[in-house]
């Protein structure tokens, strides 16, 4: 099972009631659990950390992100990066130089997006530099309940100035997901995905292969988006914890 | 005639040679000549003043700027501006509260485009408000002589994280170059636009009727522009005092 992480097993700083258990539940049954979060404005550490906070034990392996795909691009494409992300991100990409033009990398900034470093980035790109998004989620719930515009929309801007096609790392891209089907060992159609995004999550999802992807209606959710984006989704569930139930239920 | 303003008569603060002149021969052939630009920085009489610094005399109807265009639109459809735009520009939209929901207004707001401002404005759409564009270019050649990213690319964000499509309001808008067509009195097949942008410029002239549409090799014209949007410029000159030989050697 593919879990989300904001909007499905906390909300800001806020754990949802029965996420904890529900892990506990799918773990105690047997079954592999992954974390795969397009969230880029903490450094997978920071992301360990706060689960631990809740109480959800992760290994260092169960949690993929796109930095640390981004990464491993950048090392295979020989390209330096110039980067337009969260300030907590910049460290994970020290001592990243090399020969080739660089590849402007963009991931969920937040405050840190404005004209100056943007037009810098475009300029980059309008020398022949690379775009690689780390996410294009259109938005997410920020810290006072409401809708805030995610690194999709400055990926878009950059885009459209540009007319350069963005190279997608975190979801919807397969690879991402095929990551974490590598490291539990299934082949897609054994796995489900459980998001709050119908589109980069659910959709992404099940357009890399997966088995089943469930919405559920907690994090950014908004009534009528099970049918905004095409597949729609295997079931629409109230939070994590009827998502669990949902698998369990039809095991075997 | 209609003439783009920045990249066509002037480059940030420098006349392009001939220019003037150029606007001169084209008035003592008996030639009405109009003014649109998609400049957005600067209200009206900012730019008035500016032409004429430049030996340039300009009344104020034969300026055709989306500012002016926006406020129609606002009172026409009852909308309260919530302004994405640059300060210079702010003063004119003032007093404009009507009891509709709000329109979020985009221009070429530069360094006061940041996240704070941006997601605000998506805030606002996201809760109904209609988006409002005052231009959707891409780029324009800024003071130091390299491109920078335009109210489009702005546009293009909040587009894609709303969902909300924008009313465009300048160029290449068909109502924007009807405008100064009507205060001509002319037809559109009488009339030959000269821009620096192959796109809103040139393909948007021609889109909208036009009888010509002529791409000048100055601002922010980059080679290959000229086969890079459809339809294709009528012709490609140097620059203003080009293409006003080539009109003035067409006629009748």
């Amino acid at each position: 099972m593919l879990l989300d992480l904001a909007g499905v097993i906390y909300d800001g700083d806020t754990l949802i009631p029965g996420s904890a258990d529900a892990i506990g539940r799918l773990r105690a049954a047997g079954l592999a659990v992954r974390f795969v979060s397009n969230t880029t404005r903490s450094p997978r550490p920071a992301l360990v950390k706060q689960l631990a906070g809740f109480g959800i034990a992760v290994a260092d392996h169960e949690l993929v992100t796109p930095a640390a795909a981004a990464i491993a691009w950048l090392r295979q494409a020989g390209r330096s990066p110039f980067l337009v992300v969260h300030p907590n991100l910049r460290p994970d990409f020290e001592g990243m130089e090399f020969d080739g033009k660089p590849a402007v990398v963009v991931g969920d900034a937040g405050e840190a997006f404005d004209y100056a470093v943007l037009n810098a980035a475009f300029r980059q790109l309008m020398d022949g530099a690379e775009l690689v998004a780390l996410a294009v989620n259109r938005m997410f719930k920020d810290r006072d309940g409401l809708p805030s515009m995610d690194a999709g929309a400055f990926v878009a801007a950059l885009e459209f100035a540009s007319g350069v096609k963005a190279t997608v790392i975190g979801k919807p891209a397969p690879a991402f997901f095929n990551a974490a089907l590598e490291d539990m060992g299934c082949g897609p159609h054994e796995v489900a995905m459980v998001g709050d995004d119908a589109e980069s999550d659910v959709a992404g999802a099940l357009k890399a292969g997966l088995g089943a992807a469930l919405l559920v209606r907690t994090g950014k959710y908004r009534p009528g988006d099970e049918t905004r984006f095409e597949p729609a989704p295997t079931a629409v569930v109230d939070d994590l914890a009827a998502a669990a139930d949902w698998l369990l239920s039809r095991r075997g």
